[in-house]
């Protein structure tokens, strides 16, 4: 079997990772990448470390363009997915990396993106334990339509989830703050992304509840069987490309001990490929997963402060897009789970 | 006037920066500088980049080599200052950057230090507001043994003690999550400090309320006005080689208006020369204070999470140290409080 | 005495550099700082580093702004500096950290730069060994138009020639190779800059003779006596905000011994405040210079490879820039030459 | 087919890419892995990025762990391989990431290694070309025993030698410069290589003709076709954990053409899978090879100063040492000579 494939904004960071991903896939082909402004060159010129795919060159991002493919990966702004894949076949599998079909709430929606394709896909992230007790997995089998987490997103509900489904933490009042790299900014041109000023600078962001992954993360432990999710989450944009260390914290709930709690996350994560709790008194480093779909995790109970403290790190192009997308098409289309996917890092 | 020096651990990274300052003060002259293992050797042989006290010679770090000067610095080890100061005389003003004096509770001294010295001395930090309105200033002016506060204790008080001390944040359930540089782990050989291990990496380290610096937040936060602190605090190694950017979270108490929140702090720090409250919509980062004394402070209230964010940058190894200890050491002498002290940051 | 200051071109790196430098001199007060599309801002919310000029509001770049000073620096994009300088009085000193003025060929000028206002002012580096037996800092003195050296340029300057003034190494085939922050770039908004490409990741630019700095550093080995002189020139891109380490090599004369070599370094900066040969077997690291206006120079003679190498580190924005512009008032004007200016850099 | 490997030095970071890149090898099993002072830990708990691999244990580096697999890797401190060797049998296969088996000159040998265990075994260079028209590769089908090249060697030899080989560069004064990342100095507790250290600075080291490499150039340049080559050769160390961005320069020959000069390189590298000229006016950056067996070169000729320069990246890790490794065994076996490896950089 090898099924073709294509990838919108195929010169943005997004996309890019999507095609290295896909180039490494013994199953996919790639057969067409398109871009907005970039169109008409070789890919190599945008995407230099993409030495396999030399042999492509971008096209406009149109449906014309996209039809026509087995798989169609998306990596466009906000608000361009929704009408190009209402051009799509139903039976075209497409992989959103956007947000535009990440929420079911319409008000959340309406409040935090906007536009006029309102509509949740089936969420991209396998391994999300759910109130009932299975896992987000079941909902990508045969799906034709996926909306891929925001990286975010996905690094903080690995890292509560297991608890909140196992009443061990309470989902009210998380505090989650997050050592992020600018990669998941996008390729734009903002003078705050500038290396010179990042270089050796930390700053903060979207402080106070106003990033858009909120109400992501809400519906994420809402679905994990958290009632009144409330949560304060800030990002800081630390120098380094790409990566998440995200540390979230909750409250420990009433009688719970720590050995509790770290059963609760032993057994929602013994089995899966990519998601790993670490041994007790071990905390991961972002390098570890760099260029991997790994998550990495590592839980302490804090019984004086009563807070449960888990550190999540992972690469937010990888397991935070580009390879949360390639195992959800594994999922979707009945292959091997890991297939085209590594758990090994790139470091140091 | 000037008043002869010595610094005692001259080797290290807060030696270092201590000389760095005291060479631009033009009331302090470095007359003596002593080390362990790099005893004997020019001071410009382990601090290349202090070239104005080319004329300095490490001496080994002896009460006698340290007596008889006018203000000693003492940048040395955990349990090496009580012994060296018992030995110089009542007259001598003493400053330790070293965590030996900070704390006043003997339990937790016990509990995350323990030793032969136990005993506060007034504690380095002037901008801390007080329960009764004043500031920790008062307690330094004439003092002749003075504590450095911690790095991420500086950080972290500063951006809630205001809060504590209007009673418009809760002291329970703090959290606290820091991206800070190695440079506080101080010259260290061991290998996750390496650059192969930090560059392009975050990692976290002490989670779960194991961190020294826990006992001496809530002293501070305490003197504020805070009735039974209790603070979840996590710092995150991050690769840059200074800097440390505290996401300080609290509570906001019942009735209380995100005006009475920023209000609080613009109280606060409204006359202070070296700490700063950004407008609204503003946040800081680390590059603007490297090198300088200053702490800068964004602030947002959410009100959906109903918690209180700020959000510090402050260098760690000035303000968060060496700064802190001119500064004490100007008001401990009468002199005007930012004498040899910069408040512009080296950026980009 | 306290001299008027103004500063056009405040809101960019180069711009930012000379009002930190120039905050903390205590013969000269910044009164107008200009730009151009943040004409109206306050300094701070451009600059938020330099908070000791918080009252300064940045104004539109045109002569009349600019009038009036008794000290006009430009840090200006290339060919404006003409036109605003021809509008200004003769006895306003005017500091131009452009490239407008320094090429003294009016065929390297057409070559590299073009424009309408050629024409070469004195030369603002005081250490460059003539000829003659000189300093370059005998053309400064009393001077009201001085013209400051790229930053690449003076690395290599300084580091080579006093080897061509004394005749140990040859002036043809001179190949210097640098690792350069992007702050020299300055606060372009180009993709290559952005931090997301820089992190981790080394490139070089402007290969094969086509960097404009070129010219002027024939131009500086030929004062230096150098005759016939032939540079291969390339920098690299390396992940610092701020710093250039240049490798500088040149044939070893003919009968020249390694002593001779060390002897001609020695002799031409032993009594200079900012510049400094280090000794045998050291060399320097950018960050003992970081925001100090020193250069340091590492020096070996390759007896197998017949060649000279010395390895120089400065701070591309003060040595290189905006110290250097701030030495070459002081000359001009009769103070002290170090006045306001650090030797001391800002390490780790 | 899957042969059984061991991994000696598995605790390094040599010997920690050998088995990241081990790890997707299809061909290959890693059934051993050894490490001295780690020896009776989990592979993870020093490799925490090899997830794939959590079920090996670090055994003992002797001969007796090591014999009895069809390929050992040797990832060892300079002068332990040639002991470990000589009690493996004949058949198997030996590829050696150290240096005691890299130099055919004894003198040279003596001269910057010593030790008791001299002699050349086949260079693992396969895209050297060779004074008589081939390519190194030949000396590799069937060998049982393979010395890696060393990083900067490979870095400047492919940058240089096509050219020697056409004699369109001249091989006498060449002068190589490279921005290096700190990996490629091996996880050594050095104050130099500490984080608070590098993160933003750069330095040089082995100035001056005394790094080991520079006889192994020569070697290969000699190899090459270069009659009397001398090179002088200088590294920079840089904040980037991986990769080498090296400036190569040589004299133009006389009579050559900078198109002679670029189609000397094109030809030899046409049909390199790993090696990759850039067009005309590009020039490589070392992310775009993270992680991947790619060598990209940059070309470009300045006629003025009458040098070639050759601007060469690659991930020191990589194709400087593991992923030549691989590939050279890949050759030797009668593999697919790219089975197992990639050349697809991780970026950003």
């Amino acid at each position: 079997m090898s099924l073709s494939v294509a990838v919108a904004g195929a010169s943005g960071y997004a996309g890019g990772e999507v095609l290295r991903l896909l180039a490494a896939h013994p199953e996919f082909t790639v057969t067409t990448v398109t871009a907005h402004s970039n169109a008409g060159q070789p890919l190599l010129a945008v995407q230099p470390h993409l030495r396999s795919l030399s042999h492509l060159t971008l096209v406009d991002t149109t449906p014309e363009n996209l039809a026509g493919h087995d798989i169609v990966f998306l990596a466009l702004p906000h608000g361009k997915s929704g009408e190009i894949t209402s051009k799509l076949g139903d039976d075209t599998l497409v992989i959103d990396c956007g947000a535009d079909h990440r929420l079911v709430s319409e008000a959340d929606w309406a409040d935090f993106y906007g536009g006029d394709y309102f509509g949740a896909w089936p969420y991209g992230l396998p391994e999300l334990v759910l109130a009932g007790g299975g896992r987000q997995r079941a909902a990508l089998v045969g799906a034709r339509r996926i909306a891929v987490p925001g990286c975010n997103v996905t690094a903080i509900s690995l890292g509560l989830a297991p608890g909140i489904r196992a009443g061990v933490i309470e989902p009210e009042d998380i505090v989650a703050v997050l050592a992020v790299g600018p990669s998941g900014a996008g390729k734009s041109l903002r003078t705050d992304l500038l290396a010179s000023e990042m270089l050796g600078s930390a700053s903060a962001y979207a402080v106070g509840g106003s990033h858009r992954h909120t109400p992501e993360i809400r519906q994420n432990l809402a679905a994990a069987g958290g009632v009144g999710v409330t949560i304060s989450f800030t990002p800081m944009l630390v120098p380094m490309s790409r990566g998440i260390l995200a540390t979230s914290t909750a409250r420990l709930a009433p009688g719970v001990s720590p050995t509790d709690v770290r059963s609760a996350f032993e057994i929602a994560y013994a089995d899966e490929p990519f998601v790993h709790l670490l041994p007790a008194g071990q905390f991961p480093r972002t390098a570890d997963t760099l260029g991997a779909n790994t998550a990495l995790i590592g839980l302490a109970v804090d019984e004086v402060a009563r807070r449960v403290v888990t550190v999540t790190a992972l690469d937010n192009l990888v397991k935070g897009t580009a390879g949360a997308a390639i195992q959800s098409a594994n999922i979707a289309l009945g292959l091997p789970e890991q297939l085209g996917l590594t758990t090994n890092g790139v470091a140091p």
